[in-house]
């Protein structure tokens, strides 16, 4: 059975939310600042309102998805009174500090506010792997949990409010150093192997298969991070150190960028620098926390 | 019903090799330079031998596992009588070169040759997730493939016999862009998110799901490189270039190096000024490719 759900903002993602949720029979009522961006919903059975406030009003649960912080204000700002009473989740990308600012300014009016993070691109919406990190009151989020999970994947992070934004930045860094390594791999693969079109496709083959020990790696390396202890169990950095040399004098030699080696040698010629090199790779995140001034690291 | 396989070389690697074989019914002979190492092995039915020569002519297949390609010449290099007609797998780490001359060398003395990598470290040896990449003659692969996936997930890559050290190298590659981005994000979390101990594990939980989305951008560019169009897909690089803005900032804030943000802003900075800022991420494959002296990129 539907919910009665509102979505506020009809860009290119709120657009595609609030086509899934009318896909998933969920009650829709949807409202974009400039008009016209609804009449496909409205075709689909979503009922279109000409204000913010009419959108609020509608229904209990209230999700928002503009374009900035700014526009979120200048959307809910003067409803503090239709506010009240309502469940806010609000998808809208944002600084840690907007989340804090905007839960407290929510609550405050009455209403119970939740922030999230949808971490794809609109055609992402509606599959499993689709994560919507969110944070706030954990009532919040079990309350949104059956509407979110007609989205994707809802994650619950924890009761700060800006716990979703910070792990939006984290899992992008993360994406980027992935994509960074994968295009350097596909660079170097180009230049030397089977070559010409195809081989990108057929290296990402082996590389997605990969993966999976990479991510094994990962997951011995983060009970390492939270012990502070880095057992290198045959893989330690002076291998890693070796190879990398292999890396970068690979890369030189079929004319690809030094930048990802030059780093990756940088950054762990600091480690065996400092007496580590039996360590495992895990050990360079205390060379990436910088040492406090004056303090000792 | 098993195979007669011998095994040259007995480190952590080829020890763990020869333990996999015997325990899934080969009939497995062991062979190491200095002797003593191979005491475990006897108890659990292996036949240890006292020379190179003895470990080759004991069986068709012979798998190589020593440390260096200097050690593969010096215990292969006077068996020229002996290696004609076995099936040699040189599992020895090395370099595109050595994998070449190595392979030009085998045959030359009548020897079929295969070369191949390790993508594990021992302990995922006999798992399905441990890539063993292979490259040399396809009918050596599938001769030898029903051994190989005992001891992990036999990859073939093509007939060049470099291919298997050229994956291996752009591989590791890959695994390291990986891992630095998900050490950046779990010391930027340890500084900002819940803090203390257990956070890089709780961190790690939801970066491990977030690799599957990871994954599909990365199908999704590599059939975009193999064709040269980037369509970015609602996900352009000047969005990567703000919220690249976003993780430098927040780095900064908390005392996190800039050598991964900076080599992001780097990269796409110099795609987006080159006019490519409404492509996709996998533009940047044409800024890690250095331009050719003096010719067009």
């Amino acid at each position: 059975m539907g919910t009665t759900v509102s979505v506020l903002g009809l860009g290119q993602m709120g657009a595609t939310l609030a086509r899934t949720l009318r896909t998933a029979g969920h009650s829709t009522t949807v409202w974009n600042r400039t008009p016209g961006r609804a009449d496909q919903l409205v075709e689909q059975g979503a009922v279109a309102v000409e204000s913010a406030a009419a959108a609020v009003t509608a229904s209990p649960l209230v999700l928002v998805c503009l374009a900035t912080y700014d526009a979120v204000r200048e959307a809910l700002g003067p409803l503090t009174a239709e506010l009240s009473g309502r469940t806010v989740v609000n998808l809208t990308s944002g600084s840690p500090p907007h989340a804090r600012e905007t839960a407290t300014w929510a609550v405050q009016h009455g209403a119970v506010y939740l922030d999230g993070v949808i971490m794809t691109t609109p055609d992402g919406i509606g599959t499993s792997h689709a994560l919507l990190l969110c944070s706030g009151p954990p009532t919040v989020f079990e309350a949104a949990r059956t509407v979110l999970a007609t989205l994707g994947d809802p994650v619950y992070l924890g009761t700060d409010p800006a716990l979703a934004s910070v792990y939006d930045t984290a899992l992008l860094g993360l994406m980027w150093g992935t994509l960074t390594g994968w295009l350097h791999a596909v660079a170097l693969i180009g230049a030397d192997g089977p070559g010409g079109r195809g081989s990108a496709t057929h290296f990402t083959a082996v590389a997605d298969r990969w993966l999976t020990t990479v991510r094994s790696f990962m997951n011995t390396y983060a009970a390492q991070v939270d012990a502070g202890q880095y057992p290198a169990e045959g893989f330690d950095l002076r291998l890693h150190q070796h190879t990398m040399e292999i890396l970068a004098h690979a890369s030189e030699l079929r004319g690809i960028s030094p930048l990802l080696p030059d780093l990756l040698r940088e950054l762990t010629g600091r480690a065996v620098a400092a007496g580590h090199g039996d360590d495992s790779y895990a050990r360079l995140v205390e060379f990436l926390r910088l040492p406090k001034d004056g303090g000792p690291r």
